[in-house]
């Protein structure tokens, strides 16, 4: 676990030091330098109420109390194909999910392609087969498309974006900055499939059993929640970064304090047993079908009945609780007792995972 | 000027051949191979009425008579900037034109960057500075966003996609199959100068005077159109593959026949003459901020008023009428009198000019 440094410290500096002249692959890790990357030289400039909410999906109002969600994500991840999904089915139900994190149903898709001179048109057949697949599971269309081809060398295969709109339930407003004290913390699922599978399909490592990525559509646990009447405060999907960074990203935000209870964490002893051999730590894996419900603490009992009676796969848990406004934000309570901070990810864990 | 091939003729083979195992430089340039790519690959399986509608941007109808436009457009263009813009500021302004195109005003964008490890942030700062000018201009938001990194030699500097949405106008009905015999082709303005100050500043080309790309925002001149209650059939800027291929799809997607008179069609004496130099075909270059309108014969003079009111720099010509299907779909009268077939782009002309 990383001790808080000058660099952590830092981002309390007003100067808009991004600290390197250059980008580095941690730029794009979702943690602490993506983080800054983002306060410091690209937010600032393109200002704006929906964007400074630094919520999973931009929020627009149209007449008649209409709401729409607006999220982009582009997908680069390495291997292209990985046991549990493609980039294809990445794309999609990526770009849904974050549109449900803001409790939004979709409308449309909008899909872009990178491609590089050179690539196989069987690869691309079998990505958009994938991704018309996820699409007509969850039910979206894509509506419109681009593609574009970069020399050979100056791309890597393929590229995808996909930006969605959806429709924000009458009645809800989830976003960060409704997380108050009081408010349970539940993560719908165990952790770090989705970020083993990947390395393992990259790196060529076999466990005894294949771990498949978590890759999955949101849209239905989020729509039981909400048709059950609770009260959701915030969401968010645990994409890069994992678990730790989406609870200090929110902590912050909220200006709140957060404690977890690291012995209710849900992980598989496949992927445990491949942190363990690694040297990754679970809270900082990717997921692509797990999210965190923030909601009033006596709600949090139904909340988790409601997602395990939709899906007893996914073992709904109760982690944590949150707290007023304390430093350091996040901590975790550990199996042996002890309290250990819970910070952003620092550095790059692994490269290109969605 | 290319002769219809073995090539076009394919095009009506119902078997998917797209001619090609590996993805070619020419599939991302606007052409017949990109037309093929997404007619023979892309579209089938990702099929949606808004998708094959074959529109600058995909329609979604809400609730009140309330219709949204979404479009997406990557942006690779080198080099980054260049005499009359930069990738910011097309990112921006090609987005928000492809909405004007549906008839609709932006609500929205959002903004995904790929980024190459050691790209200079000094140039980010710039690219993003442009984009919130630009933005501003309009006026629109950037809502919501998305950073990924990849190694270096795996990406060039930097990719951006923006996606838009828009409120599409009461009353428009503006879309491909909208066009029909006795309409009159309308050009906003001269053609050629994005395409020509993009390859001038690749290759280091000096003109006598420096070209200027014509990236603009279409919103204004659009807007004045529907403001003065013309009848707009369709609308189309005129980006990669140019004139040429944009009168040919619509053309095709519409079952009519157009005929344009190269007199009419406005060149600078600038561009003319780098064409001439460099064996360049005007019909064929990308622009940035032109595009073809069809309305009624019979209001062409009124929408010329009016776009020259608008921006008297502009010079909207009627440069060509609507006829009945024909074989071949798109004719040009020469300035000698003669008729020349006017095919879409074959090959790549320009790679990377957005």
């Amino acid at each position: 676990m990383p001790e808080r440094s000058d660099d952590e410290l830092s981002l309390a500096c007003p100067a808009p030091l991004i600290g390197t002249e250059r980008v580095l692959l941690a730029h794009g890790g979702g943690g602490l330098l993506t983080h800054r990357l983002i306060e410091q030289v690209l937010a600032p400039p393109l200002s704006s109420t929906a964007l400074d909410a630094r919520h999973d999906g931009g929020l627009i109002a149209l007449a008649f109390g209409v709401r729409l969600a607006m999220t982009t994500d582009s997908y680069v991840v390495r291997p292209l194909f990985f046991p549990g999904g493609d980039i294809g089915s990445l794309a999609i139900n990526g770009t849904v999910n974050d549109l449900a994190m803001c409790g939004a149903r979709p409308l449309g898709l909008s899909v872009g392609l990178i491609l590089e001179e050179g690539f196989a048109v069987e690869d691309l057949r079998r990505i958009v087969a994938s991704m018309a697949r996820s699409a007509r599971a969850i039910p979206v269309d894509v509506v419109t498309g681009d593609t574009k081809v970069v020399e050979r060398g100056k791309g890597d295969g393929i590229f995808i974006n996909s930006a969605g709109i959806g429709l924000v339930r009458e009645g809800v407003d989830i976003r960060p900055s409704q997380v108050r004290p009081g408010d349970a913390v539940l993560l719908s699922g165990d952790l770090g499939r989705h970020g083993i599978a990947v390395l393992a399909a990259r790196e060529g490592l076999s466990f005894e059993t294949t771990i498949e990525s978590d890759c999955a559509p949101l849209l239905a646990p989020v729509s039981a929640l909400l048709d059950a009447g609770l009260k959701i405060h915030c969401l968010r999907d645990l994409t890069r970064g994992g678990l730790a960074t989406a609870l200090v990203e929110i902590a912050e935000s909220a200006s709140v304090s957060i404690e977890i209870d690291e012995g209710r964490v849900p992980v598989c002893e496949d992927v445990g047993g491949a942190c363990e051999l690694l040297g990754f730590d679970p809270l900082y894996l990717a997921n692509e079908g797990r999210f965190v419900a923030f909601l009033p603490a006596d709600e949090a009992g139904r909340a988790v009945e409601v997602l395990r009676l939709l899906d007893p796969a996914m073992p709904a848990v109760h982690i944590g609780d949150v707290g007023s406004p304390s430093e350091p934000p996040v901590v975790m309570r550990t199996r042996y007792g002890g309290r250990r901070v819970v910070d952003m990810l620092s550095g790059e864990q692994l490269p290109r995972i969605c």
